[in-house]
């Protein structure tokens, strides 16, 4: 048996390529793509994620001439291959033989065949001859020298992620009893006395597609706990046979951005490594958001690189307008997904599709196949580019600030019938996360309960569910010398999305040394002022009216009847500080607060810049890699550390002192 | 056999508690609920609304223990109980056995359990099951010397008002057969050789959930009658075996502001006690709906005083964003219910809520159970101040003005398919209403129907439907020296939505001596002018083109195609005067008008006041007792009638001259 | 046997009348309309359109005798019957006993019965019942004298153009097999290679009523053509048993505007005369799409004058607002009607309904029945002023600009997932027809692959699609001396929206002598701007990336990084040019460009007007008629063409030189 081997070792190089759809094209196109490939720098592609119909064209009649044919091909012209487990989308043949294949929707409506994932993941079929077809991939290909990787099924619950078909409803009562046990327990948790939803029985519990007002917010919690657990145990069926056949063999599957419906962290365990689909759109300048799910995936499984799986080279098809990236734009983004931990570019898609939903999809080979186009060009000297970046592969990046991002908080706290039903998580988060971004400061995303020992400042923003042990470990990460910052409605509910009586946050009461006696959710025209060391700023958003027990006042609010209570508060605990913001300040306050803070725990950037210059730094093996990459159209030149010597990998130059970088363009030193 | 006892003899205080549901609670909270209550106050709570669940565990497996000894606990501490028959929502059980007793909606789609009320009203299954139920608990606490009043189900209608299931089909057929009899009648009325939509038989009617265009309006007119009469039919049903089992308990439900779907004036008749649910949003300022809603309830029984059975004490949960209650404005407004006709002031709820969907609403106990709390502090002090105002229980309002408000006039005029189909029928309403709201004068609302001889004034907005003998009621008000106004869209249809023929608005044209030509619906950009005694005034929203036909002209109009036409006009008709208002005319000048028509006929405020200061004045055994309510933040003084004297009924104080009233505070004199 | 009459021989004067419901009324009303149809000048009703449920009671039992009655009143009157087939509304006894005669919709929801038109068209009972309604009633007027034409059901597919039954999917298969013969070619014509669609078999072929994301855009494509194909074989059952029992009657079926779901191109060919529904909403001033409708009705049947089956005198009941046309705008919308080749005016309907949906649209009899109100005065003015129109009967307009509109283009180039996905196509074509439209250049409508000979100019705007041979026609036009416009975003897919490969617009290329390498869609906010001789212009919506290959630049853009590459080219091809415009130009810019093309070619208007001042010439046996519609408020004076004599149509008085139009009115001028 052989052991399974890492990714760097799989891909000991920054990985390069895109989707590869041949079964879209004649086989007089497969060499002509094999010939651009080498071209390009191709060295990874992904094939067969959408090839269940071709692969097998009636249940059990597989033909895999065509795939054998490509495996040949491609790795004569030295790409390697992700190999799909086609099971994305379910084909027509299977869709009719077995109606319970297909998911079902709120109105009881079947999805229909025609688009793609429509299939049930609850349906017993579906799951019965995904692993006939994993497995028989897997016995094909195992010995084949072109796989590289497993990729299985494809951004799972991306269209679907509710099902309210009979099997959906069969395997929650199961999966409720497994958590609660007794009816009675799950009767306490999901509260039933109130509004008569009390249930002798599991056999009682029903999905909750149509309610005629607000749902049980304890069924509804459950139900997105069970679906993520539905979509994870599709994900481990197939893992399961893969390993058994290729013990050696990393397995992935592609994620999205900060994708609501699955929990990702909880994922990235059974993940050999984090891949993810990235499509900013460029309409929304400067990328944070972009930036934000890099940092959040390199996190998932604490720090090790990710892949880039899918980004598009200029635009896509599925926005309402679709523009282009501009000369210069794919690149620096794909840098500076480097630069925060990828070890791989690759596109959706290779060759621009002829029909389809995705035909207006942009490609590495557009749809005149023109090897002089900007389209290609721009694809030719990335990839010829990334040849110069092994030593990278696997570096690390090292954060002493870390965010708290939990999906469980999520579904809870956007769940309706809360004070305000317009807060946003995501934006939540992302108004802490981008004072560190714009100043170049390292940030990790990590849960409440996780290990925060490695780092020095940790933010909760919003954390309105705390879960058994979040509590005490936050308090241990204060105790030993940290500094913990905590934002409005935090601390609210348990996992249940139960209250925690007694006082807000109760579980972090304690801690911060504050009593929370209403919550006053502001519209959005509203705002309120902060009053701190005779100055002032703005906030809006919410308003907590707090009460001390033992913490100082950092500002008080300065309009409203509880004008003159403390809005931001500091309290110390053991050898560090825990800070509570009952409101959300303007940028500037935030900003001078948390630099504050950082700096007084000596945490700061690589090197000074100009405003819109990125610059990050990955190690390995004692050797810091430093990522600049200037967003301005202006060139800006940079002070660099004293005394230190690099070499510009990209054009092998060695510098000190100083480095100019151009308009939309990337510089990347490694120190010597 | 016990007479029926009436209310302000069951209760003769001002009632005041909430909705109390303590099956959510273990019992070593009853025993703290019962302290906390005596201590603010409490001297009724409502409870049982949603205890089918915990009271039937099991079809007929009935448990009382836990409710007898509420009942005896809150009897000890001196609290008085309206007891819900919890009938408001299904439990589990009946929910999955008898699936017919699930509501249907427009797709066909059942309700789903796990939320609240979704119980077909026209399940034979659901009406035999709740006969049981209220049966079995009238039994048990017939004798209850806790027990004051019966609350029967729980807004009724509230999130599900229209059932599309085939025990719906059968009721319906039968309701129509009952009221036309033939099957041709049926044609007539409801015009159905238009489109082809004859019918040979009732059995071929069918419900219009999914109509490929605009439906027969007579149809969709029948069918919201229908639905109101299914649902009294619910509570008559209810209320003959607790009228049966305790002939003198007081039985009532609680309505809900204008709430579309259910006639309340109908319904009052069939209630001991009108009582509703009250949740203005802070947000909108002088709550002049809220006061309009009041006197509504209290005409619903010409003049009988109500009960407030529901409000918040500071923020609600089911809104986008719910903002607080600053500090005195849920007493200011609780006073304004009492003086408005309110004899009690109840909450949703007592206890907040730990879990469910609606933990987040406000609660008499806040979730910190914080005696010294600020909503606690308020919630006492109003408890404690009420006890002074026994002396105005059963007191009456004197209004010289009526506004007609007739429910199927709304649900005709904002049917589709009209000229103008954005005219929203409260707010025409409320055009009128706010202009005697903001000075001070008593209103009433009546139907067209009804005897007026106690009025000298009544408006009757937007009334386009007439029914049989209304168009002569308002003949013989005017004829007997009455001043009827009447605004544009007037007497255009009859009961089942079809036209009065030969020149609008036929059955008031004599009445008004004019006939409306044409109709031109304004978008809510465009305006007109008014011209009258050189001046002028801007109108928007309609413009009828009027043929004099014996009025006279009070304005004309200034812009359009019939500019000079008549646009306001004045007949004298008997010893009385007929206005028609042929559009929405600005403000200033509708004030102008009716203030005039008023002042004419004698009609005048209590006292004079600045702005925000709302004045009313509740009667009995020859006391007048003044409420003024001071919604400004600054305080006022104002004038009292020359040579009275008060006793403030808060301080016992003994007044005349002048009364000085703080800012968001309240005054209550009691004539000497 | 009788040979089909021609409308013009059928109807030798100018149509005038209206949709005539009797059906609503009692008879003694029968006789005071006829009455009233003589005094307004009535020549012609339709009757019958919605009678479906009053001729045949049950199924087989048929009463005529009410319509024998009409028919004969009608006849005695003078008034001509258009006698419609009834079948444009399914009675409830049908609807009852044939539950798959009723459509479904993407929930899976039967229509509801009691609105109109819930008939599925796939449904072989609906079929066959037609079949037996449309024979009995041609048999049984086959003689009568009253009888004009045939009109086939309503407005077909107005308010359900899709259907999801099981009887659809049936005929959906059916029709493909038909398609393609074989399931591999049809799974090449629609990509299915892509997201794992592949077939088998045409019987795993389903509808798409409720994809999970982008739906396959062949089949969408196909679904479309289908459902207009199964509409218009509706309309052929009928004509073809209406053509055996009475050969000499004109057939037809009512049109409304550009209606997408339908390809009235397609349908006009089964028509024996283009008749429409006109509804422009007064609101929006100066009516070029009205104008626009007119000429692509005309242009359906290559110039054959069309009747107006359907308008409003004053306002209709389905808008939100609806508003008023002011005296004198239904007269002169009419007549600009006629201008256009219209040689009836009907209106819906002839007197208005007291009950049902559209009780609120206008008539030419109000619910007054007042013969002096506005609407009857207008009314009858037009009808006796329209008989001095009798000479322009088949009158025809001679246009030599032609701008392509095609239905399936249109079908295409709205489907989801392109580069933009706000494009409206109609609105794409309006901004050239507008600028012709407002210099009274007559412009026809034709389809790319027509005989485009008798034409100067013509324009293509964002022809997406381009079906086989209609490249090649286009190339010929232009070859044989013809000026063509073509507007980005054409060329770029083919009849199955599949990409031609190898540069946009490929079958285009050679012609324009231009490759598109990108596309850059602009969000609304966005500009660029055009630079020409020295000048510039801003253009929007769109900006194409061109390289030259043969072509010559007219204008470059001037901002973004394309900036100074070409935006509007020039290629000579044979005697004629070709020009490309890569973006949308403002209005100036475009109509500059436009009316030098038109100019060099010299086309040009009948007269020089100012403003909103409308000519159009309608020519027979050479005699010009020229059309002046003043829609100003101001009376204008206009130049008549040099040394030529007209007699004024309406009062008979000689003119020359020049001619006084008042404000809103119209001159009718036959040369002498």
């Amino acid at each position: 048996m052989y052991n399974l081997r890492s990714v760097s070792e799989v891909l000991p190089y920054i990985s390069y390529g895109g989707d590869y759809n041949p079964e879209q094209w004649s086989e007089d196109v497969w060499l002509e793509d094999a010939r651009l490939m080498k071209k390009a720098g191709v060295n990874l592609v992904s094939v067969g994620i959408f090839s269940w119909g071709v692969i097998e064209r009636q249940e059990g009649e597989f033909d895999f001439k065509w795939l054998d044919k490509i495996m040949e091909i491609l790795h004569e012209h030295g790409v390697g291959v992700s190999l799909a487990t086609a099971t994305a989308s379910t084909p027509a043949w299977l869709t009719q033989k077995y109606p319970d294949s297909v998911a079902i929707d709120k109105n009881g409506v079947p999805y229909s065949f025609g688009s793609r994932q429509h299939y049930s993941p609850n349906s017993p079929d579906y799951i019965r001859l995904v692993k006939v077809l994993v497995r028989r991939l897997a016995e094909r290909y195992k010995q084949h020298p072109a796989l590289k990787m497993w990729h299985i099924n494809n951004e799972y619950a991306c269209h679907l992620s509710e099902c309210y078909s009979e099997n959906t409803v069969v395997a929650f009562r199961k999966w409720l009893k497994e958590r609660y046990q007794t009816i009675e327990e799950l009767n306490e948790r999901w509260g039933t006395n109130f509004w008569s939803q009390r249930y002798n029985d599991f056999e009682e519990i029903t999905l909750l597609p149509n309610p005629p007002t607000f749902a049980n917010p304890g069924q509804e919690l459950d139900y997105k706990r069970f679906m993520d657990d539905v979509f994870l145990n599709l994900f481990i069926i197939e893992k399961e046979i893969l390993r058994e056949v290729t013990p050696d063999v990393p397995i992935f599957t592609n994620f999205m951005y900060q994708f609501k419906p699955l929990n990702y962290f909880k994922w990235a365990k059974e993940l050999d490594v984090v891949t993810w689909d990235s499509y900013p759109d460029p309409r929304r300048g400067i990328p944070v958001s972009h930036a934000m799910t890099h940092d959040l995936m390199r996190s998932l499984k604490q720090g090790q690189p990710f892949l880039l799986m899918e980004q598009v080279t200029s635009q896509v098809n599925w926005m309402d307008i679709n523009v282009i990236k501009p000369p210069g734009v794919m690149r620096l983004l794909s840098y500076s997904t480097i630069a925060r931990g990828g070890d791989g570019i690759l596109f959706f898609q290779w060759r621009q599709s002829r029909a389809g939903a995705e035909k207006f999809h942009g490609a590495m080979v557009p749809h005149s196949n023109d090897e002089n186009s900007r389209i290609f060009r721009e694809v030719q000297q990335l990839g010829l580019e990334l040849k110069r970046l092994d030593s990278i592969v696997g570096a690390r990046t090292k954060a002493k600030v870390a965010i708290v991002f939990d999906w469980e908080n999520w579904w809870a706290v956007e769940l309706g019938c809360k004070p305000h039903n317009q807060l946003n998580y995501v934006e939540r988060v992302q108004v802490y996360y981008q004072e560190f971004y714009q100043r170049n400061i390292a940030v990790d995303f990590v849960r409440a309960g996780d290990d925060l020992s490695a780092y020095d400042l940790v933010i909760a923003p919003m954390l309105y569910m705390i879960k058994p042990g979040e509590g005490e470990n936050l308090e241990t990460f204060v105790q030993n010398g940290g500094t913990l910052i905590v934002s409005f409605f935090s601390g609210v509910a348990d996992e249940n999305d139960r209250i925690y009586l007694g006082g807000y946050p109760a579980p972090l009461r304690k801690l911060l040394g504050i009593c929370v006696e209403e919550f006053d959710p502001y519209p959005k025209d509203k705002t309120n002022t902060l009053l701190f060391n005779s100055q002032q700023a703005s906030c809006s958003m919410w308003c907590d009216v707090i009460r001390l027990e033992g913490a100082e006042v950092l500002a008080v609010f300065g309009e409203n009847w509880y004008k003159g209570k403390p809005a931001v508060t500091q309290h110390s605990f053991g050898k560090g500080e825990a800070i509570y913001i009952g409101t959300e300040p303007e940028r500037g306050y935030l900003a001078d607060l948390l630099m504050d803070l950082a700096s007084h725990k000596g945490i700061e950037a690589p090197i000074d810049t100009p405003p819109n210059v990125e610059v990050t730094q990955r190690e390995k093996n004692d050797k810091k890699n430093l990522f600049i990459m200037n967003h301005n159209e202006e060139e800006v030149t940079l002070k660099l550390p004293n005394g230190n010597q690099f070499v510009n990998l990209l054009d092998d130059e060695v510098i000190s002192q100083q480095v100019t970088v151009k308009g939309i363009d990337v510089v990347i030193l490694q120190s010597l």
